[in-house]
């Protein structure tokens, strides 16, 4: 059996261009894994006419049907009446749902009052299978018609993508049998062209596994992916073209199945029991925030300081005011101090730091926006990089690529390869 | 005469997931200031047969076709010819529109060869608007055949978004007349249901001026819309609607046509000629990183600590080793400790700080995910407050609202508010 599925999301605002599509491309995503080919997206309004047109045209074409939004207690959410309607399934009251949502507002929504509508959202087609929301009140449903399942998600993006992973995808399985197995493999210092132009061979080469590229902030992702009945038959296709990618690309691989750069550093540092701190004059906290994002930095990450002042600099990483004199704050003799007295401050085996012109504006000493300094202190010595982002294409930009590269430069450190 | 559009958008990078549709987002926004209803959004692959069926639907439903993507000079890019041949305009070659490509080539893509595919790109349906794309090679272009009117943006969303902005909206404002303004209301501290309720007759009422709610993370979003000939009239409209949702919702109204609490904090702090600084346990840097997110932060934040273990709270913020040993981390008298050492450190006239636990795992006091403590010190004293967050979805949505709420805590403190 071949399948094709049919996105259809429902609500005004996709259409008011309020917000993207964002659990489209999720659900797109996870289909493309599960091997379930996908022709088109669907957007339509909070309007039951329409919406009935674009179901009645989606299941001449398709034959699963995956429905976002329109699942919630007001007026205007009307997904399931208009599917049932078009699919000719009643409407039935599923009490122990119903129950569900009264706890859930007992219980989360101290004050809140529930209504009548909320009983709505325990209205599900006869005979459904139903999809729980424990992250929401709305649940979603799926049933079979004529040939054509017919799946139903909430539209807020994170309950979507709760209920597609843990009910829809393991619901689509069961249709489906041959399964996609991928990997990431993570690039940082080579732009996107040149690891095209390296790997042209490998990409245009057959059609299992393939491998394709995305640029990322500053970084580029290669997804090579396989079509297989299980994950031995995948990877016996998969892992020689990954070592291929390793061999020819180098080291700028920095990781394979990781989600970041920080993610690879707090990696290695547990694994070698090494503490970290960070000292931020540009990136302005960015850095500590990108570790303390991950589970498990308390671990490795002590502390740092955010030194968007002179004064700052001074007191509590005591960087010499002779040298904030002399070479301005963007320098690298003061990247070198903020490192290093961060890391005497903090107590920690290394202390990266940051110092720069993120821009808008040059700084005082006319330095251009992008010009940026990262040091690298340890118990070995300070190590520092000028970075030349001119090129970033704004601030908030330019603060992400300087972040990038401290990381990189303890990536680097830490696996003990040439620090360029 | 009444305009409706349909996107659509051309590309099977968005059928696998592999990006969101940001192009239809922007450009039903701007549709959305024009006046102009959307009534659809359709995604198709780069396949001719299905782009020439969702032009055939599209053509029967909307006045307006606007696609993006599929202009580009590869074997794939099949846009042009597909909706020529639907809508039977042959393609001539424009001479001028070559001969820039051919410039473009020699200027920015030194080595780079020019193809005979790139001539494709100088092809245009006799007698259309060419849309120029100064920012890369595609030209758009639109005509109008059988009262609808179809326009060719190219994809990549930098292009997409200069051609509308600078060519398509041009060309449709001489369409219509009538155009639609609009204002945001920003609230922290008040649910969206909440917000439903009480302004739920504001929102039923009428269809000119609209009143609308949008759920942000722990924010909620009014947008106030108005269709009007000028911003005069519509403003007439407008500003009584949002007096009236200041009246009735109080305090809890942050700000109107302003992005963030932290915005709203950094034009006070501004105005007020004062500085912030800010100490930060389980935030770990997301204050510091959200404020110095903002261009201009300079000019009143001053820095912070990161003080993710009790050794840097006590060595950079000198919070006293007893109070930590008594009262554990996650506490008042250490968030005020923490405040009250930073303030010093800095030499600011506010400090913010933040302790809490933002999980996955409960701290060493056994205090659950989503405890936290947030303190703001200044010269007239220190404040503490208790935050439940135990409702956190993440420990990026814990990390996300601990930050919020001590933005909005001095944001009530500098605008004499009662601090709850």
């Amino acid at each position: 059996m071949h399948y094709n599925a049919e996105l259809i999301a429902v609500g005004t605002e996709l259409l008011l261009g309020n917000i993207a599509n964002t659990d489209a491309q999720m659900i797109s995503e996870g289909l493309s894994t599960l091997g379930i080919d996908v022709y088109y997206h669907t957007v339509v309004g909070d309007n039951p006419q329409r919406l009935r047109e674009a179901l009645d045209i989606a299941r001449r074409r398709a034959n699963i049907i995956i429905t976002t939004g329109g699942l919630g207690p007001t007026y205007d959410d009307l997904t399931k009446q208009t599917i049932c309607e078009a699919f000719g399934r009643p409407l039935e009251l599923h009490e122990d749902i119903w129950q569900g949502i009264q706890d859930y507002f007992a219980r989360r929504m101290k004050g809140g009052k529930i209504t009548e509508n909320n009983k709505q959202q325990a209205m599900l087609p006869v005979g459904c299978t139903v999809f729980e929301n424990p992250v929401g009140t709305a649940p979603g449903c799926a049933f079979e018609e004529g040939g054509v399942h017919v799946l139903m998600l909430p539209g807020p993006p994170y309950e979507c993508r709760y209920m597609f992973e843990h009910q829809a995808v393991p619901y689509l399985q069961g249709l489906t049998r041959e399964r996609i197995f991928s990997h990431e493999i993570r690039i940082f210092g080579s732009g996107e062209s040149q690891v095209e132009a390296t790997l042209h061979e490998m990409m245009v080469k057959g059609s299992n596994p393939t491998l394709a590229p995305y640029a990322k902030t500053g970084e580029v992702m290669l997804r090579a992916t396989a079509k297989a009945h299980s994950r031995e038959e995948a990877e016996a296709m998969l892992q020689p073209m990954i070592a291929q990618v390793r061999e020819t690309l180098g080291d700028v691989v920095y990781g394979v199945d990781v989600s970041s750069l920080e993610e690879v550093v707090l990696r290695l540092l547990r694994e070698k029991g090494l503490t970290l701190s960070a000292a931020e004059s540009c990136t302005g906290g960015l850095l500590a925030k990108r570790i303390t994002d991950l589970a498990g930095a308390s671990a490795v990450f002590r502390g740092g300081v955010v030194s968007y002042t002179n004064a700052v600099k001074e007191q509590a990483l005591g960087v010499p005011g002779e040298l904030l004199e002399r070479y301005g704050a963007v320098s690298e003799p003061v990247a070198i101090a903020m490192a290093e007295g961060c890391r005497r401050l903090c107590g920690s085996d290394y202390a990266l730091s940051v110092t720069g012109v993120a821009g808008p504006d040059r700084d005082d000493r006319d330095n251009p926006v992008g010009t940026v300094f990262v040091a690298l202190a340890s118990r070995e010595g300070t190590i520092c990089r000028q970075l030349d982002l001119t090129r970033g294409r704004s601030r908030g930009h330019i603060r992400h690529l300087a972040a990038s590269n401290a990381f990189d430069l303890l990536r680097r450190k830490l696996q003990g390869l040439p620090l360029e």
